[in-house]
């Protein structure tokens, strides 16, 4: 049942909260990682248009914790998250009052307000968790069944395991960074299909992958149930998984992605709770074949979330490119985290683990490059140009948000704009 | 050339430190983390069957790193490495110094001694950094010849880049554990050849993998050139990265090994440094083709250090089971740090590159029980009975040692014993 804080009639005293189309209404209350002028860095809340500042809300005495009261103090979201489940839901708790309509203490009092709110334009918003170890899996039915097909054919498409377990692999956590950090182009070894030898040279298909990322915010070391595991993810943000297509064709066999996957992972400033997305829990897609009990589904565990990508040229125009939805997964997040703990894999508090590119059942629907040109082979239109892999100079922008009635749970963008190669090795 | 501090003739006052088969003479001073009786965890330096106190040392004046002090007061080397390579230089001159035989200053004060001292037979060691990220790789070529042959037949044991990249993955930091940690056998998903479904049940084909585990001691963000990388590396541990060849099978295409290898990797618990290992240099095998420049050969870049492996069954005696060398690699931790860093992947300090499993020519040099039993279809003799893969209570140890003139650098023993799965998921 949704808690308090989920209520759709709930309004907040900051009056941009409270329009249809803001993505931080006062049932959202995401967390992030701020500076204001140069300042140190502080945990955040965004309600409308603001940043209201953790730290500076808990010496005011207006946020109390008890023993965690250390994890509003710090610059990233682990203490907190390690703080456990019953301090998250405190907090949220406490911040969703405080900002409520009828809550005169903070509303009324103008300098408080100006020490503590800070309007998010004037904020730069930093990484807001230390990535501890990031996972990245391959669990979209349909991601899976197109780029099968182009590389085996539509029969062979799926491979044997992909029905039984969320196939993952572990990625480069040092990856990670903040949207609106630019990306460099790579530079890798690649080998054409014609060419004799490989070469050392500038990806040529560099490439997006649309995901959401889910943030482990209870460590263990024994095996996790489904039911478990869903309790232990903190939050979602979403996630870029910028991949190098020939990179990875020439690296990937036999252990998988390796330095095609590991120049950048860009993430969403925001950390949305699992506490506000509650409201849009559903089910995963009808199993093809039964998964096995440790795997089940034992409950409605995945979200539905819009989600679209934009790709703007450098002085151009933004088109859309990709327009799907989180519930198209196969897998859900816990799925995926009760597989990870299968072999007694340790999980700690910040692992970040990537749903695998989100592509649903038609051609807009794609969450790559890759497949949106079906391997190079049909570039899309955009606005002034097309595509078939990212050009230098463009901008990719992911966003998403949960439709509520009368309100949406929204993430923040994604974005990040992409920058030449070194001009060689030697220029570093 | 060797530095003073690699003087084969430099013998110590800690007289257990000048025998000849002593793995942890003057020349070797690797660093550790130890507590004794329950005490705080400190860094520690093995010599002889001693341990020093880092912090001690450091509180007596004995140790002096300027601004680089306080990580002598830490209790794992990621600080220590942290203040480069011109620190470290220091430090080991320091010791070199503070142990040889002719220094009184801490000879001569038994109560300094007892204070700083501690024989390492009461002391307990736990692991010496904190791993930040674990990269494993494939790249002895014995190894994957025995592993392709198995699976591909022998012409098509190399996969077409492995002559061209050290071939990697990226590993669960979570799981590295210090020697003497008892590993349990994991659970997973498996399927054999002739099963019409998978199931879930503990792996029967548990193994070892024989490796070297290269330290990253410098961070960078760009790409790093052979040379480079060589320098950024602080020193070295055994490493046996245990792997369910079951888990392994059913889960490792397309995107390569994740639960078969996130159970446990058992580390040695003495670092040693490339600075220690300097006289032992050799160079790679004969390239079968050319690097590409980036990936070349400049220099010796290996190390002569001698390995072996010793199975005891639980109650029973030890048999060694394999014998080589980690000079059998095709690739250097060097070349393996430069690809890594190719695309731009951000490296930090505590980052743990596996070798990947060390086999050599003959039956007897091959450093995992899926090549010396040959997948099981050739099971190998031991003391008392014989072994395809692991049984419990098995207790597997690596030992590895560079043999100087009249002296040895040795690792200490990377050991464990192998403990029965859970008898069923709910038994957590």
């Amino acid at each position: 049942m949704p808690d308090q804080t989920n209520d759709r009639n709930l309004r907040s005293w900051v009056e941009p909260a409270n329009r249809a189309d803001c993505e931080f209404p006062i049932q959202n209350l995401p967390y992030g990682s701020f500076s204001v002028a140069g300042g140190e860095r502080r945990l955040g809340v965004a309600i409308g248009d603001q940043v209201l500042d953790l730290r500076g809300a808990a010496d005011e005495g207006l946020l109390k914790l008890d023993e965690a009261q250390g994890a509003l103090r710090k610059q990233t979201l682990n203490p907190l998250m390690s703080a456990g489940p019953k301090v998250w839901t405190a907090l949220r708790t406490q911040l969703s009052r405080l900002l409520e309509a009828g809550n005169p203490v903070l509303r009324d009092d103008a300098a408080l307000r100006t020490r503590l709110l800070h309007p998010m334009a004037n904020a730069t918003l930093h990484l807001p968790f230390d990535v501890t170890e990031y996972t990245d899996f391959y669990a979209s039915r349909h991601h899976a069944f197109n780029v099968g097909s182009m590389f085996r054919g539509p029969e062979n498409a799926l491979p044997p395991n992909w029905l039984h377990i969320p196939i993952g692999y572990n990625g480069r956590a040092s990856s990670v960074v903040v949207s609106g950090t630019p990306v460099r182009r790579p530079w890798g070894q690649v080998k054409g299909p014609d060419e004799a030898a490989p070469r050392f040279a500038p990806s040529a298909r560099f490439d997006i992958e649309l995901e959401m990322g889910a943030i482990v915010g209870v460590a263990s070391d024994t095996p996790l149930s489904v039911a478990e595991a869903f309790e232990h993810i903190f939050g979602y943000v979403l996630l870029n998984d910028w991949s190098a297509r020939d990179i990875q064709a020439w690296e990937y066999q036999p252990l998988g992605p390796f330095q095609s996957k590991a120049t950048a992972t860009t993430v969403s400033p925001w950390v949305v709770t699992a506490s506000a997305l509650e409201p849009f829990r559903v089910n995963t897609p009808e199993r093809e074949v039964p998964l096995l009990p440790h795997l089940r589904d034992v409950g409605p565990m995945l979200y539905d979330i819009t989600l679209d990508v934009g790709l703007r040229p450098e002085g151009g125009a933004e088109t859309v490119i990709s327009r799907t939805n989180y519930r198209e997964m196969y897998y859900s997040a816990a799925q995926q985290l009760a597989h990870h703990s299968a072999c007694g894999c340790p999980m700690r508090v910040g692992d970040l683990l990537g749903s695998g590119t989100i592509s649903g059942p038609d051609r807009e629907n794609r969450g790559s490059l890759l497949e949106l040109s079906w391997g190079g082979k049909e570039p899309i239109e955009i606005d002034g140009g097309s595509r078939s892999f990212i050009e230098d100079g463009d901008t990719l922008t992911l966003r998403g948000h949960a439709q509520g009635e009368g309100y949406r749970i929204g993430f923040g963008a994604c974005t990040a704009q992409v920058l030449p190669a070194r001009r060689a090795m030697a220029e570093q």
